[in-house]
């Protein structure tokens, strides 16, 4: 058997990747971490407030991936888009194609004075390679790309504030391995330094197990690195005191993940919940609506930033009912607050 | 470049996999472990005695899926059925196909009382990833979702009784890595976390070095999970005393793999000879035919459990000569064996 | 769902791989270790002089994949070519049609009385799985995988001398991972392992980070393997004194990497340059024409190997201007080089 030169693709001209064209960009302050808090380039603080959207590839196929997506988002109140970019997607797509997308979210948020938080939206324990379900399935090498080649495009773009090195670690009870938090810790810092080699310029969001509701060992074994900030997804399931009081609330939040405020930035990436029986109603997301108060009163009191789940009418719990952007109940009180702060 | 949205697959919307539904299955007791035995639901010892048919995938292939194939191996006088499933056909039939037809040897087999034990058949040294021949590559993360995925799909399924990790652990004295049994030990017992997380109603069976025949490490280093078997597969030319003689070479086995039974329970997953110049004959499977009626008196003294290979009139050693179940030498011998214990 | 058996490959009957036949060779001597040379059976010194060309696809897409291109380089004087198989070409083309174009230069090399050094063309640090580009890329078990491979493919055939493991480790500075000396040398040693289970008459050749420039870290943990070499790419602009003396330079490159010339048979299987503004000038390859002079004589003067980079007009720094093989500068320089120990 011998090769037949028509089936060989010329890999030696494929180009090398070019990194973002800054020049494309209106002025936006570079946001970084200054002790436990988020501040611009004069120094002056700042909070992230939005929401999450669908991933840029759901939105394409289903025709509303727009900057009248973007637009809405604004007239809303946000100053900030979280963007789940899911494994599977981003694998199937090509990056190269995946690229381009990010590459319009950065050109419209930034036209918008909207800042991003881009997502490695996987489920599950990476380091033993299991997850949740074939969306999330990922690898060390894979991940470990995605934010070689992200770093790289995006490098000295102020617009991409955060990179969200993992959405949601967990073993899932033994299901998807067996989490550590020393192994964890270890390979989001590999994560980061690889990120800081390409980019200096973005916070590094590092998430904990249990879905990214669990912080507790960040106390004892905070990651070792400057500069980044920690995510938490305080669901309203996830506290469970009983009885179920907004003080006992408040203290599992503070015990499990706000703690950590003290020391750190902090963004709950995602939030949000839907009534018994609404749409798409799962735990941990199940919740009458006085979550909605007690989560804002709870963050604002400690500066912590937001983005609630999601702009979307298909993935609970949603914002929205449909493309005219028609609020849900939790929409109408997301809403209301975001504006609160325009 | 930017994303095509016809080429993208509606991955958000693929569903979560669905555990087999057990109320379709005839009552049929568990086989549990208890101290060097298995014992059924009442305490009542219990030997699997059986064989191994081809992978579902080959029989599928050459129309011989059929459950008129069990129901002739329950002619035959086995209480048991090995599945080897490997690694190549798993990955390209894609595992919601390949499922379809494990349910099928579910239904099947529980129709007929007989248990079924499920091999991850792979050959080679899985730790360094190197393997004895394509049909058996796989590696750490590919073999973990499998178990994930049986034991998600199959838990409180009786019928299958066993899960055998990985056929055939060996280096190849160099050409497939270096095996060493504590990491050897310690990847079985994250397997067998990751199967118990899911289903506590089966038996995971772990095999030794050298082709899964040599257990001596056991001793020094077993493995640190209750409720586990161990696996050997003592083909004829494995054990080679000088003078060959039944007590040398009885000898041999109890050294090598059979003392292992005096603690734990055990099962011969893979067992047989042919003649010298039969169909088939290879290293180590090559014998006059003295060493049936030796392994039997051998595993029956100490209650070790088997299944021989192989029903299937290509993968040799042969029980059959053809599709009409034409028994060979060693077909004859392991039927009478087996239908005396009826 | 259910397996459509018209979709399944018979995978059961895919040959096992087979060793090259070495009857079909001419005589040729063995090339080993013996102290800080090379020996040929009678343990005579030999130095491995020539010049890398492209990989074999590339050269067999655009039609110049040729016994010719091998005489061509004999009447330049080589004794050695190197061939440099880079990773996405092997997978893209499938080993079984990549191997038909090795065997083709072993023919050919053997019939001319050259030898070969086959090099595992990937740029990037291997334990973290990141690399410099696409066609570099690669991870452990793929690695691993080519030297079982080879290994068994090759195994006493003495126009292939030197297995080059792995071309240039390099974590660029942080963005390709975080490169580690015991981590390297460790991964060394298990590839060497492989490949001597297989064939014990080639050369493992071991690289050093930076891009191959860099070996200091031999001197305190050498690879613990007997009968290796160890390889250098010394490019003019790796060496930077300040001022660009002669003797300054050899220093540098003494301190660097000759250094280990005194203990350990060396290769620099990559050097070359072209003048500033001149095709495919870029760093480190740059200089004004004195580093042939000085490359040459330092190296000679220490008994060290070499392969200049490359006979191709395309891959730069070039040797010949066009596939009529008008040298370039460097070429005619080579050429003289060569010709001058006929
Ligand atoms: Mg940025
Ligand atoms: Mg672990
Ligand atoms: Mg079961
Ligand atoms: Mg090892
Ligand atoms: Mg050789």
């Amino acid at each position: 058997s011998k090769l037949d030169p028509d089936s060989i693709i010329e890999w030696w001209n494929i180009p090398y990747p070019k990194s973002f064209d800054v020049s494309a960009l209106k002025q936006q302050n570079f946001i970084r971490v200054d002790g436990n808090q988020f501040v611009d380039d004069k120094g002056k603080p700042f909070t992230f407030r939005g929401m999450n959207i669908a991933s840029p590839d759901k939105l394409i196929k289903q025709g509303q991936w727009k900057k009248s997506l973007f637009k809405e988002l604004k007239d809303w109140g946000v100053n900030t888009i979280r963007l789940p970019v899911h494994p599977i997607g981003w694998r199937m797509s090509g990056k190269e194609n995946y690229i381009g997308l990010i590459d319009e979210a950065v050109l419209w948020a930034n036209d918008l004075g909207i800042y991003l938080i881009l997502d490695w939206h996987s489920i599950g324990y990476l380091p033993d390679g299991l997850f949740q379900h074939p969306m999330y399935k990922t690898d060390i090498q894979e991940t470990f790309e995605f934010w070689q080649y992200i770093s790289a495009r995006y490098k000295n773009v102020p617009t991409i504030a955060v990179y969200e090195i993992f959405n949601e670690p967990t073993d899932i009870g033994g299901k998807a391995g067996s989490a550590d938090w020393l192994e964890w810790k270890a390979l989001n810092e590999q994560i980061i330094d690889l990120i800081y080699a390409h980019d200096k310029h973005v916070i590094p969001l590092v998430a904990g197990f249990n879905w990214a509701y669990d912080l507790t060992q960040v106390k004892a074994h905070p990651i070792e690195r400057d500069g980044i900030a920690y995510a938490s997804h305080p669901y309203p399931q996830k506290a469970k005191p009983n009885p179920r009081t907004k003080e006992a609330v408040f203290e599992n939040w503070t015990k499990v993940w706000g703690y950590v405020s003290e020391t750190y930035p902090m963004i709950a990436t995602e939030l949000g919940w839907v009534k018994e029986g609404g749409f798409g109603a799962h735990i941990p997301v199940i919740d009458d609506g006085s979550y909605g108060p007690w989560i804002i009163e709870y963050m604002e009191a400690r500066n912590i930033s937001w983005t609630a789940w999601c702009f979307d009418p298909e993935w609970s719990p949603t914002m929205i009912h449909d493309w005219s952007f028609t609020p849900t109940q939790q929409g109408k009180f997301f809403k209301q607050v975001l504006q609160s702060y325009n």
